[in-house]
């Protein structure tokens, strides 16, 4: 499947809904508790998603448009949810992640973006030359990716309730890497 | 976390309506590609989830219930969806589980199963004795094992769309096991 805007959009407007359906109104243990040591609840994946809206996607998507400008991306502080999601609640952050994607992408689609706009190139501090279109698929790709996290660190906390399943739902054996 | 129904049943019940959040009026590429040779797209996948609707859960949690019938499980067709849903829409899809899903957990909750009834045991063809409170566990994890899948196949339509990202988007390097 190869990047069009017009077929990215749509996945990225659905999140902040998807992971309002997943979560809410749930007991809280399947929102706090995280899969082991140096890993992520889903309520820090909320606030995770929600730092990247601030400082990461639509910041760097401007950096690579503007004229003159260099074109190295700050690095992204994958630690921010910490303090940033401190004394929230859940209802707040589904509220605050909705409202930042919103204006995100009324900005991204006022754009107007051309195919050479979407060649444009920008410089990620560890990855190096991107281009606009491979920011904006990996986009898409980090939403769905922590979409996954949380239904998989949900998942988890049957792990040692479902007896001799783990064979087959191999959900249970992943390994987290992120 | 230890099982218990009040928590698990919340999850359960969710599952249909974050499918549907998930998948609903995006572009066919995203409901209808797979992740390879033999792996299923997330039109399969809901398939394969009703089926379960039909054939697994609440038939196993009643034959488990039952007094004086043997306890082996019949074993799940995993591919009885590629015939089943021919011919059916999304929509269709979506309306059939979300039904299906509502009825079994009313039976089950009609059920008012007490600790001891938890306890209670049936055969799995090939993973052996299993009780009722580590099945209920089971679909739960199966559910959302089910929903991380469709965010992952999705992501992976755009696996090589994001230039070096892999690197970071872990999920692009996952290989299909189930």
């Amino acid at each position: 499947m190869k990047f069009e805007l017009n077929k990215a959009i749509p996945v990225l407007e659905k999140t902040p809904l998807v992971i309002r359906t997943l979560l809410r109104d749930l007991p809280l243990e399947w929102i706090l508790e995280n899969e082991g040591k140096d890993t992520w609840s889903p309520f820090d994946v909320i606030g995770h998603l929600i730092h990247g809206e601030k400082t990461d996607w639509m910041v760097r998507t401007e950096l690579i448009l503007e004229d003159g400008t260099p074109k190295t991306f700050q690095p992204f502080d994958r630690f921010a949810q910490f303090e940033n999601s401190k004394d929230k609640n859940l209802e707040d952050l589904f509220d605050e992640f909705e409202e930042l994607r919103k204006n995100n992408l009324t900005s991204l689609k006022s754009k107007n973006l051309t195919s050479k706009d979407l060649d444009r190139i920008g410089v990620h501090p560890e990855l190096g030359e991107v281009t606009l279109a491979q920011l904006l698929s990996a986009w898409v790709v980090h939403d769905l990716g922590h979409i996954a996290q949380i239904s998989r660190v949900m998942a988890k906390q049957y792990k040692s309730e479902v007896g001799p399943w783990p064979k087959y739902l191999t959900i249970l054996n992943h390994i987290p890497k992120e």
